[in-house]
């Protein structure tokens, strides 16, 4: 099953344990902002500062596992068909950073973009977890500095997660069009919820 | 005044906008987590995520401003004399991370500790925020990987804050005596809630 999120828009779906679960790039150059709840309990989320304390690293390997403020895993990456650049150190974007960049009226935004995604399934987070941000680049150089640089992610590019238990999916498209990190077009994503014998399981299908 | 913040325990302060606190190693290689609140509405906190975003660093310059989860500038960082290694990437120790090193019974905690000082001002937080881990020493290699390295702060090292709207702030003498990150021997750090004629407000006493 295919859901494909829109430019600028959110999606959540529901993928139960054991479910392998991919997000594409459909036109590259895209970050997808990825939210991950318990599903029986959304105050249990997955958390980047958790997941790093477990893996040692700023974002896992192929094989490894995303862990929840509760340090129980709830994602493993099981592939990663992309040039394998995410980030893990930025806050999703908000209406306080749109004014901050300048914008005066409504401008879409990933925590917005969240809270609407959920609000579909009759769900709700009382606040909006660090988000994993799937094709962000964001170099760290070796004296700390962080560049925001365009998504090297090219169409069809893909990164693919097995849940490790119940839980809420929800990824944004980056709205972000003031600063470089979707190329300052932002554009579309999908979201495939993989059979268990769908081939794409097993293998990439770009 | 000065609050010892005892070896293993947790102590919360209020500090108004405009005042200086400063966080003292009193035995040196000690890590100190710090969580930082808005003094009126404890939803709002420091956020690590969110002052990366602001700063496009690892971890704030000097004259830098640390940020909530709703953007809002809470704490500057004035002063450190100390080698200046701190993380802000490594989540609180919490009880399920001395259960995952092997620990049976009771483990002291920052995520407890926090829960404790912030209870002695009859406040609570209800999730643990990232912390600001001072003198926490994670040094992240080319290929994004973390160590965990123990503290280079001696004897006397501190770092300085300026308040930057009235504010709740907590800090823990890190219990973790499994992992080497305070040498192994947790000891003891001081708050110093510096007056505003203290000579040590610009000129550090040791």
């Amino acid at each position: 099953m295919r859901v494909v999120v829109p430019a600028a828009e959110g999606r959540a779906v529901k993928v139960g344990a054991g479910k392998r679960v991919r997000v594409t790039d459909l036109e590259g150059s895209q970050v997808g902002d990825l939210f991950v709840f318990a599903a029986g309990d959304l105050t249990e989320h997955l958390s980047a500062s958790h997941t790093r304390a477990v893996t040692s690293r700023l974002f896992p390997a192929v094989g490894e596992q995303f862990v929840t403020d509760r340090r129980r895993p709830i994602l493993t990456l099981v592939d990663d068909d992309s040039p394998g650049v995410h980030d893990m150190l930025i806050a999703a974007c908000d209406p306080a950073r749109y004014r901050a960049l300048g914008v005066s009226g409504f401008h879409a935004s990933c925590a917005d973009n969240l809270r609407r995604s959920l609000a579909s399934l009759d769900l709700a987070s009382a606040h909006t977890p660090q988000p994993v941000n799937l094709f962000m680049r964001i170099p760290v150089s070796g004296d700390g500095r962080l560049s925001w640089l365009s998504a090297i992610s090219r169409p069809g590019d893909a990164i693919t997660f097995e849940a490790v238990v119940d839980c809420v999916f929800a990824v944004s498209a980056c709205p972000q069009d003031l600063v470089g990190v979707n190329g300052r077009r932002p554009t579309s994503l999908a979201i495939d919820l993989l059979s268990d014998h769908d081939p794409r399981a097993k293998e990439p299908d770009k």
